[in-house]
């Protein structure tokens, strides 16, 4: 099954402070056997972009660096670049201009060598515009706002790394609401995923368990699913239009579109997805500590009530004191600031 | 069963030109017949607003304009104030700070004059704080952001004339999407709904033909239930999170909360959404006039065909020929411009 991790993320990732997002895409890498290809081609800079990316995966034990920069579609073509491509243990697309980055990578050798490199089980990670390319719909561009308008926003083709599904980046800091669920109105085949600054959606294939609800369990047919996962100081919101009613169709000018039914998904870090059945994965149940300790321990006295019970020695009042006994004990270890009752 | 209609305005309605949401009011409160009560109490200003309003109402021909104004909970319990109320035939509360105006009429003699009147029938209107007060549950303050996160907001109790609800303004213009998703994942029973700018909900009671589906018709048991209708420039978003899976109840500082299977309905003009079922109420079907006459033509020569086949009288040739004579007759009307085939 391989296929590679996709890292999507919102753009503004930590480079300074914790800097979590870059070290799991080198780890994801290989580590210190990483071979990281850069691509900068979205960014209007250049070589600084490159060296300020390679200083920042050297630090995380990256085990080389190589920038892969084409800057027009002939440079998509040449073969040595390719080859260089073929090379790598993880691809990260930087930020920048997603339009010049698909039309000089899209259907040229170098975009085939990066779809290979995810089919055989390499990382693809890219941020702002590199996120924006690996879905199969892409924003090209467009305006803010929550609202949703005819026109606001213009669709082109991405590299397709994930199928059946638009991204969008800077979600949250630019007020990219309106601008996906315009798209996902137009068209309610695809999947919008709106990612936040310094916050990674990373797609993995999983095999997953058949839940034990046969109604939930159809589906579950032994194949990978695709989940994805959240890391990151924001949130990844989903939109799911499949049972959508809309006027997208014929709405006029720029006016505001009707949409029904979407159904939304905002995931903070931790969060995992399942991309495949379009359902949340329920999280692990989380125990408080202190209400675990106090259930134990209330646990412990009805054993020993009904102990004394079935030993028949026990009035009800030896009982009464013996419980009063026992709670005067257990209040210091009363809940601590923090932990609701 | 009179309710009375409310009118939650998302602040902002225009004023100056085409005045259709001010306009709306003053019909609803009996036009000429009116007696308008202005309820400006949010407003730090006072007079001045009562000044525009007065002008704005009279204008759109309103019969009498009143000014009813507590500036304090013992205001909130004046006889004669809370008798002049009585007799309105619309309320209308003005923008300003809707924590002063919850502060100061709800739980008073005043108060209640306002939810007797909504119960007899009279229109009750609000425009930015005016519109939140309406909901049971009222956004008393908060950030803006479109991702929803711990803290980010505070909930007060509203008037109630909208029972299970939260309402929030200023929705699209001020990117409060995530602070009414924020209270929404906190109190699943509440339906959240967001009014743009210029931008009215108008919610009246009305009994519903149940529809033909049987499996849908259930509940449909002749009870009025209250429909919202659109009006004005942007849109009204509704949160309906009665599905939802949500960690709001042990998410930390202010971190995003987890907000999964909210389902979304974001309605321009003209839309109109059954709060009782939460369902979208189908648009009329509209069908493009240049396409309905071209069907009529079609259809009156396939009758043609159908005749002179019964007739026996005509060969295919005959009949080849006359179909390309009314082809061409018929080309001059193709599809004019803005008419998708």
């Amino acid at each position: 099954m391989p296929k590679g991790p996709l890292m999507i993320i919102g753009g503004a990732e930590d480079k300074l402070r914790k800097r979590t997002i870059l070290r799991e895409f080198v780890a994801a890498a290989g580590g210190e056997d990483a071979r990281i290809a850069v691509v900068p081609t979205a960014s209007s800079l250049g070589i600084e972009v490159i060296e300020v990316y390679d200083a920042l995966f050297r630090r995380e034990g990256a085990g080389d660096v190589i920038a892969i920069r084409p800057e027009t579609r002939d440079d998509a073509h040449d073969q040595t670049l390719v080859a260089s491509l073929r090379a790598a243990t993880g691809i990260f697309m930087t930020g920048g201009n997603q339009l010049k980055l698909s039309a000089i990578i899209c259907g040229t050798p170098l975009g085939d060598a990066i779809l290979d490199a995810h089919e055989r089980g390499v990382v693809v990670a890219g941020t702002s515009a590199g996120a924006s390319i690996q879905s199969s719909h892409m924003v090209a561009f467009g305006g803010p706002g929550s609202t949703p308008k005819q026109r606001m926003t213009q669709v082109a083709a991405g590299l397709g790394l994930l199928d059946s599904s638009v991204i969008d980046q800077h979600f949250d800091q630019r007020n990219r609401y309106g601008r996906l669920l315009m798209i996902v109105s137009q068209s309610p085949q695809l999947l919008g995923i709106g990612v936040d600054e310094d916050t990674a959606a990373i797609v993995e294939q999983r095999v997953v368990h058949a839940p034990d609800d046969p109604d939930v369990a159809e589906g579950y047919d032994g194949a990978p699913h695709a989940l994805l996962r959240v890391v990151g100081r924001g949130s990844v919101t989903i939109f799911d239009p499949a049972r959508i009613t809309t006027n997208a169709y014929e709405a006029k000018r720029s006016n505001p579109i009707l949409a029904s039914g979407i159904v939304l998904h905002t995931l903070p870090e931790g969060a995992v997805f399942d991309l495949t059945t379009r359902t949340l994965v329920p999280p692990d149940r989380r125990v408080a500590i202190e209400e675990a300790a106090s259930f134990a321990e209330a646990s412990h006295d009805l054993r020993q009530m009904a102990r004394d019970i079935a030993a028949a020695d026990a009035s009800p009042t030896v009982l009464r004191r013996r419980l009063a006994r026992t709670r005067k004990k257990s209040t210091p270890a009363a809940a601590p600031d923090g932990v609701t009752s």
